[in-house]
């Protein structure tokens, strides 16, 4: 942490910086500048500290961080990379892993039929939402504990293991009873009660990207889970909001090398949320692939015109499968498989 | 809803949009444009609906929502100002109300040292975190309960209602014993599972905008309180987040008017947490007042040197006194008082 | 600037930066931290340095800027502020300067108009555009030099000094000609073949925000009339693009103040393109001259249904009158007068 | 274009959006909705036409534009793709080109040991900066006319067209005599002066996406470049201001479908602006080709440590070299080759 004091701050100014990082337990540099001092504050942990412990005092101009503020998610604390395990699956291997399914869990006939035709096209986890956070009240806000029970008989009669969402704190255990891979939505990216809960089970989660979380919020949020205990960590980028309107959101493809750079967890993107658009999905999902991401999150809908959520930017299965053709020889170009 | 169809659409593919339409039960006008038809879906209920009910189908181009996604909290649905009443104070009408106290409750000694200060230099209510979202598992959390305890002595003593914040949906029925005013803070306003549990109390809720969520979409969360039957809503602006680093958010000093002229209900400003720098504080708390809010919520603390939580923004008691004076010919010059 | 070194960096790559900041002729210290090595470059220019310099040398993990990037326009390197003074108008100093008049120039009767009834309300500048930077080609692009003119005979006719846009370097001696204040718009803030031209004349100049630029480019924009030998430089905020969409730009209200810590140079806010609707100007401007700028830029046409141009953020003749008489009691409340 | 009347607006009111469209040349069909008016504006041009011309009038809410403000850039004007020839190297056919070299010219033996290295790994144009828009006034400023002999020079050597920057609308015909395409920076994209004097030109021209430009601002600043008769318009995305910092702007990867979809223009993207560091541009890279770019614009430097400009965001020789062998699978992947 470097803190900058302002031109012509006193001696006894200097003193109270000095003073402070003492009491912290943390070490000191002064560098006597020209025509301003600054003072170096060293020790392991200054990336976990406020910067406002110094920028409080006076006669301080500007602190600013040096050390990055998550801690457990970070390459540097972890130089292995994880690999999370689901039903055999890895994520975070040479396997580019695909996730697909609806957004939203209508019926049975929709569910099966969707699972039947992903697993088909080589998708190896289904996805699907019980628990849906709509913008707005008046919308279908998921079938609950009954969409719970139609992803487990989908997952028992095709074997493909389940990703979905939880949003209440208190409805971790239940949902864990039925989902081998547990969603944080992004609007639930900071949503503390919650990641938690979910830091305190073993269970595999998979935490999006608030949509307009820097990537070290993103990481830091996943250090909630960590410090919790649960080391069954996956990402999700899903794009950020930005000015630009001819996509839903703006997918971030710059996130994933620097997550691989910065952090040792998996990573998934979701080019679904980000297009808006099934047109434009195929080309977000390749650009995925060939960046680097360790596996992509898909929406699928059997009659996308008949969605009760989000079906403009589902694809159908033909669509779906002919990406999935696509998107192999890509995965073989950056020496990955699907 | 404006459903542009593409050029070249045929016949069949305009009947496709008409009669989803009519089974959506609602009106159709069509517009047969030079080069391209454009549907103009009608019914009083389409800013509700989803675009994509009409973005899926096949041969067209793009659908614009005319009517807005919000509805309750809607100045059309509700022409008359609300005014929120709490112990007397009435926050929407002629006094602009300010809330003041620590970002976080520290102990006994500073809770009641910030409360003679606040309330002798004229703020009307006294705001406090027990529960605080913190962006790192490794700071401090809040007094939780105790600290709601501290809040319920001071109102005692200094006859000041308390808001404060909730974070978790099941922790809402404890909260609302200690708590004058609930707080919904910006990284929850989609937390639909809180916003439900607080719709469903007659408790007076501040409502905290998104860091990055626009007026639409505020006040479509404003909605899910408003539909489960509380209609004791007040809007907080507090800065959202933009490219610009010199303040720690952006103050959306335009969303006061653009609020008092779509809404109906009342709107506090944040100028602390906007600011993140206690000597911008004044600016934009005098910015706010003069283009209409109703109030002000501003963190004060009565030694920022040693505040456990946000103390570079925080203001001491003696700025704090300042301020109140310089505020009271600002609401006076816009036919307010303080 | 602060070098901060990758975990396991060797004495070798150390040297390297060391010995790159004594070939600039910078000054060295080193922290020798519980992990990593950080280095801190010293000298009064590092701010003007960029951070590639040592970012691309073997080792370096990341390179922080202390020092900010534009010097001349900085309180530091004037702590007085400046004072621009044109035909006697003193901008920058306690009185809040009103400019007003048409986006564009469209004919003679048009400009009297209006020159006449924003002077009659109180406005000291008249403001009119000439050469219209549009968006699209197909668009009206300004009367040029025969606006000039016009510009021109309002002045003498009404004793208002004019501010005008020029936008091509070559015009900038033909311009001055015209106008008292040459204006940079915010689409060529970072124009520099125009700032270069600029700054060698000595022509009082206002420089708008570019619609992205943040507080330092738009100062290290500033640097660059100021390098030139051009003192008399007026900055105007007028809003900042976000994602959020009720206003046409986010007017950043946190400027004023910040541009006050940390320049000497006056500052004037146009709130009608950042409101970009009329109804929205007012609590603007109200909220701009609350927290301290120098002066408004402020559009008025004498019938804005007619206007070629911006019709829908300009203010009528009367509005404007009235405003004026709103503004002057929130002037007097921050001790300033109009 | 659609004209959403208020609540209760009277007949007259109505009357008057009426006539204003028939004054302007525009068919009408009315929406009576249950409870508000919907006039839809029908012409061929509606989308070049300012939404305020309807804004402005008495008992209008709110104006949507329906058609895009582009033209001449659009896929709907333009049905098949536009392939720009330089030197018989085809710019937007089945080859992705790769565009390589300094970011600034610096000296004869800098450029030649560049071209060399480039064109020995498969670029085909070669890229350097004879003038180079600087944010600050202190740094290198390029080696203007000597810089784009150097240029030339090594055109002849190695048979290798050359892409460089035009900054001032005076200097185009200057800079087209030593350049086989001219580069429009980010910065002047919306430098209309500029883009006017190019539109004059016949000459080959690669506009760069402003860095806070939406697609379609930046398709309707191609639109003055082919309003003026300039047909020979490449595009380059490279990347958007947000409010993330691990990269130096965010790469817009979903602007190559949106393009791909509107426009008939090609396309190139620029990864190493966007990343600001070389070791995220390959990641970059290897997304746009599977997105479908139909070209690359790469920062080389055969020593980045001592580069003058960018030096950060440069490849090395060889890890240029490694990238161009690492992205022929890709490109083959998605149907193309380099």
């Amino acid at each position: 942490m470097i803190v900058e004091m302002k031109i012509g701050a006193s001696q006894e100014e200097i003193n109270g910086v000095v003073q402070r990082a003492k009491s912290l337990g943390l070490g000191v540099q002064l560098n006597l500048g020209t025509n301003k001092t600054v003072v170096a504050i060293l020790g392991p942990d200054t990336g976990q500290l406020s910067t406002d412990a110094f920028g409080v005092l006076p006669g301080v101009e500007r602190v600013t961080r040096i050390m990055k503020p998550y801690k457990l998610a970070s390459r540097e604390f972890k130089p292995v990379d994880t690999i999370v395990s689901v039903n055999g699956i890895q994520i975070g291997g040479k396997r580019v892993v695909v996730m697909a399914g609806p957004c939203a869990v209508e019926d049975d006939k929709q569910l099966m039929a969707t699972a039947m035709v992903v697993k088909e096209a080589g998708a190896c986890i289904l996805r699907g939402g019980a628990y849906k956070p709509r913008t707005s009240p008046f919308a279908f806000q998921g079938l609950e504990e009954s969409g719970l029970k139609l992803l487990r008989q989908s997952k028992e009669q095709f074997d493909l293991p389940v990703v979905t969402e939880v949003v209440d704190p208190h409805e971790v255990t239940k949902v864990a009873q039925y989902a081998d891979i547990l969603q944080v939505g992004a609007r639930n990216m900071q949503n503390y009660a919650l990641l938690r809960e979910i830091g305190k089970s073993r269970h595999p989660v998979l935490l999006k990207r608030g949509l307009s979380a820097t990537v070290a919020e993103w990481l830091t949020a996943a250090d909630y889970l960590l410090a919790g205990g649960n080391d069954q960590v996956i990402l999700c980028e899903r794009g950020i909001r930005t000015f630009e309107d001819t996509t839903r959101f703006s997918m971030d493809i710059g996130s994933i090398p620097v997550i691989k750079k910065f952090s040792h967890l998996p990573l998934v993107v979701d080019p679904s949320h980000a297009a808006g658009h099934y047109s434009l999905v195929p080309a977000l999902a390749k650009a995925a692939v060939a960046a680097g991401a360790d596996g992509l999150l898909i929406e699928v809908h059997p009659n996308p015109k008949d969605a009760l959520v989000d079906g403009l930017q589902s694809l159908t299965p033909s669509d779906f499968a002919r990406l999935m053709q696509e998107l192999r020889p890509i995965a073989e170009a950056v020496d990955r498989y699907m």
